[in-house]
């Protein structure tokens, strides 16, 4: 086998001349090492995902062509597969091609065009592109011949996936008829739960099947909610694991005769997730997600020019959870949490926030609210009075105003200091239901939980405990007493309200999500389904139909949020996230 | 001619049962008239526009399909034409199939399917909808022959649309090849700047180049940002309009013998619009998108069950034309204006908002900030003090604290009140270069003006003034004041700074957009480009290239802000709204 490098970078979507920097140095890398071939992820010179940029800014297609006729000219004893967005030049054709450039010796020797588009969840490949019909033609390096694939052409194995097939023409079957000796697959593939199984049986059956050695290169990095892990790698010609690349960072393998490391995967990831059964362990999901969100905070944060985070600790599981995430992925020096209580918080929830910081070693203080949420009220008295008799019935204007108000401390802190943003500590089953306050804690410039449930985040809380070189950096009683956001008293128990008592149990509500999610369940579907809850709780057919009816109503009004969260990571198998997700706020799902 | 009834009604998506009901009783009335034909517009059965629903929860296509089974037995005595979504039934191919049941008498007699698939701008139809490569059979009523047309289908005439013709295949001319005395097209088409001219002609010429009538049956109704006009009309075989429905409002036309009302449009809606050269005066589109507006409040607070709003009245242009636009939709005892002064707020805008207040009749009352904004600032002394050595260098932090504030009263009077919104009045100019304050006028559970320029609402302003029954309720100091959000003092001055010392002239700004939108114009097009504003004044070209670069940076910064915007109505040919275009924060365009 040729001398082969993975050139496994991130790239920006747009900004070519730092992608054109980028694979210009790996390429000299790789022939400082007299290597054969280089091989870039899926559009690795336009940078992915990229929206509609191109469409309105066609002067970005111009640069991106200019960039690689540069690129062409500095391949000298090298071959390299660069992906790039191709122009049709055909108007009864969709404008581009999604193509990889085969640039050999100065010239481009091939093009070749993807056949599969997928047009689903966050990918719309169908809205720019034309899918190409043709199988294209091999080349070769030193007399062993290539195949090029580019991501979703891999993806239709009809022997793998059965009647799960979605298109009708399996490119690798075509490709193979013309028997090369490898196949390169140039991939953009985000990382979601149970993916990576996927793709691990996937690629070593196809290397099995056809006794051809496998490469497949993945971009590393996190753009606009997705994350792309990376995790390149090359499979012989049984199918075996031979090499792999890092996880959730830049890699550039080489790689002679098949040899060289198999860099370890996050614990799980490559596990087959049991999507049917629901279960609050998430025990093979944890490492992945912690190594996500720490990746895209990172990423998230230096891409767009900012270094630190401040957020509000309350002392409950979610800014937590935030608090320890960003002080792994920013340093604790650049992350500041704010305590800031109302009359109504408690002793152990100011302590466990303070504890939490100091465990921590971040910035913290405390601002008491009380002052200001007074100045509110006396302007309300005279509002309220001045648009109806009444006054003062509803209880959640008060809640959410002191949500607001340290949402505004927080954006204020952040306008005052350079490179910082303010957290949105929301997380996936609140979102869902619509359980945060819009200019709230539903506000900040990232938000690094939103697509983690609750029961998840109880979960991860238990592993980082256990998996960070610090242990219990989280107080125990943080995991253990019942969430709640502490806006409101009880008269009944003259506690505050827990976030179960308004709404459901997580546990139930986050399997209600799972099923919604993974097989579309609607409110028939869900009645017929025996909840884990169930099995551990006596639970009437009159309160789970409740809960059911309730969830369906809450996400209705909820959907309005949604489409205003700040940007994210994607984590879960799917999502309420916009880019992968779209439900408009006038409709009706059940 | 058969006796026709064009039903351009409004539908909700996934909400099957409503969506049914209004079909039905449509039916009905037609049968009471003795119709022979009922047409209803694309996808009426599903709703439009409906994003991902049915791809998630698939149970909304099951209760789809027993609806149109019933409605099929509803049909005696005469033919409905019923847009839905059809599965396709094949796994090798898309799910669906976006069709047109024909019932006629108890039967569906065809299924037409619609070919092409546009994919751009607000329309995704390809990730949903397996294109059909047949040509439609014909169906008869007493002898005359009809041809149906799904939208896009009526969209490639290759002798109207010449070199821009996007399709391989033009469905018209193929179906014309069965010799229909009349063509049918069920549509839902979104009301854009000059759109309307475009469809106008091309059905016209369709009509006379083929001398056939044509029916163009359109949903009137708002959903998702996008305002459908309705207008549904009929040409004869000459090409001339004989029948012409209601726009921004639902109609049901019942024709008999190619006879009927010939409804007006909004003044200048079916003009052409000059693309290529920018004018402030926007005459032919300012009752167009009055009515756009008017309607897509209405409709956004109904159909969500809202009747009430509540905006901050600053006496600037932005709060002026939204409170008008209010009160126009909702009826001047449903909207609150709120006058918010902070110490540095002029007496003018104090007047300004209360004179506006009291022309409108809308309920105002002012509530001055400096108290709150004081207990905010003691805390901040502190606060900033214990993040870094240096205090309170960025006025930014204080003028944002005050739209914060403001922001957060007027959550708080919604949250106490059934059915009240809070409006954010952000303009299009001011977010495109992120000129808006988040969690403050950003902020909002609607923004009727976000895709509306600057020197478009300078004009607005002086159209309603003129239009409205009530002349001149907009105060002439409000559309002769330079804008700016008063939230700062220039020191040199001892005025508050406009928007156009912060930034650069509006009119220049807009003309940057407005090339940039319509013709994707990048920094070297923009400097060769001849703007207005150079005519009207002397412009060095340094402070030109200042000014071009200063755009592109700050909305590079406000990609963000787009991302998080309230939902409002899309009124250019084209708009930063994430229905239409989608640019990932992390990106660079230029």
């Amino acid at each position: 086998m040729n001398k082969t490098v993975l050139a496994q970078i991130d790239t920006i979507a747009g900004d070519i001349s730092l992608n054109t920097d980028k694979i210009v140095n790996c390429i000299k890398k790789a022939q400082s090492e007299n290597a054969d071939l280089i091989i870039f992820p899926e559009l690795a010179l336009m940078g992915y995902p990229f929206g509609d940029i191109f469409i309105r800014h066609k002067s970005i297609i111009t640069r991106q062509l200019k960039a690689l006729n540069k690129i062409v000219k500095l391949t000298k004893n090298i071959t390299a597969l660069i992906g790039f967005v191709e122009p049709t030049e055909d108007i009864s054709k969709k404008p581009f091609y999604n193509s990889v450039a085969v640039i050999q010796n100065g010239k481009i020797i091939n093009v070749i065009r993807k056949r599969l588009l997928p047009n689903y969840c966050e990918f719309n490949d169908y809205r720019y592109f034309e899918p190409s019909k043709e199988t294209p033609e091999l080349f070769e390096i030193n007399g062993e011949k290539y195949g090029v694939l580019v991501c979703e052409d891999s993806f239709n194995d009809k022997s793998f996936f059965k009647e799960n097939s979605i298109y009708e023409t399996d490119p690798v079957e075509e490709l193979m008829k013309k028997k090369p000796d490898t196949l390169i697959n140039c991939s953009c593939s985000p990382s979601r739960t149970g993916k990576e199984h996927v793709k691990n049986k996937l690629f070593s059956s196809i290397a099995k099947e056809y006794g051809v050695n496998y490469i497949y290169v993945n971009k590393a990095g996190y753009s606009d909610n997705l994350c792309f892990a990376g995790t390149s790698r090359i499979y012989n010609k049984k199918g075996e694991l031979k090499i792999r690349a890092k996880s959730f960072e830049e890699d550039i393998v080489v790689v002679e005769n098949l040899q060289g490391q198999i860099c370890p995967v996050p614990n799980g990831m490559e596990e087959k997730i049991d999507f049917k059964n629901f279960n609050t362990e998430y025990k093979t999901d944890l490492e992945r997600t912690y190594k996500s969100i720490v990746f895209g905070i990172k990423e998230y944060f230096s891409k767009n020019g900012f270094s630190k985070a401040v957020l509000g600790l309350s002392g409950g599981l979610d800014s937590t959870i935030c608090a320890v995430l960003l002080a792994d992925a920013l340093g604790k020096d650049n992350v500041w949490g704010i305590s800031m209580p109302s009359r109504i918080t408690s002793k152990e929830s100011k302590n466990d926030a303070r504890i939490l910081a100091e465990n921590l070693g971040i910035h913290f203080f405390e601002i008491p609210l009380a002052s200001v949420l007074d100045s509110f009220k006396e302007k309300f008295d005279f509002a309220f009075n001045n648009v109806k008799t009444e006054k003062f019935e509803k209880s959640t204007t008060i809640e959410n105003l002191q949500a607001r108000t340290r949402a505004t401390i927080l954006w204020s802190i952040s306008n005052e200091h350079k490179q910082m943003l303010p957290i949105a500590t929301s997380d996936k089953s609140e979102a869902y239901i619509g359980y945060a306050t819009v200019n709230g804690d539903m506000s900040g410039g990232f938000a690094p939980i939103a697509d983690v449930t609750k029961t998840k985040l109880f979960a991860l809380g238990a592993f980082l405990n256990e998996y960070r070189e610090q242990k219990n950096v989280i107080p125990q009683s943080v995991l253990e007493k019942p969430p709640g956001a502490e806006l409101k008293i009880n008269p009944k128990t003259g506690k505050t309200v827990s976030a179960e008592e308004d709404n459901m149990p997580y546990e139930f509500l986050d399997e209600i999500i799972w099923f919604v999610e993974n097989f579309g369940f609607g409110f028939d579907d869900l009645m017929n389904h025996k909840f884990l809850y169930e099995k551990r709780h006596q639970l009437m057919q009159e309160l789970k139909e409740e809960w059911i009816k309730k969830f369906f109503w809450k996400s209705k009004c909820a959907v309005y949020k949604w489409h205003i969260l700040p940007p994210s990571i994607i984590i879960d198998a799917h999502s309420i996230n916009s880019v992968e997700y779209h439900q408009p706020i006038i409709s009706k799902v059940n």
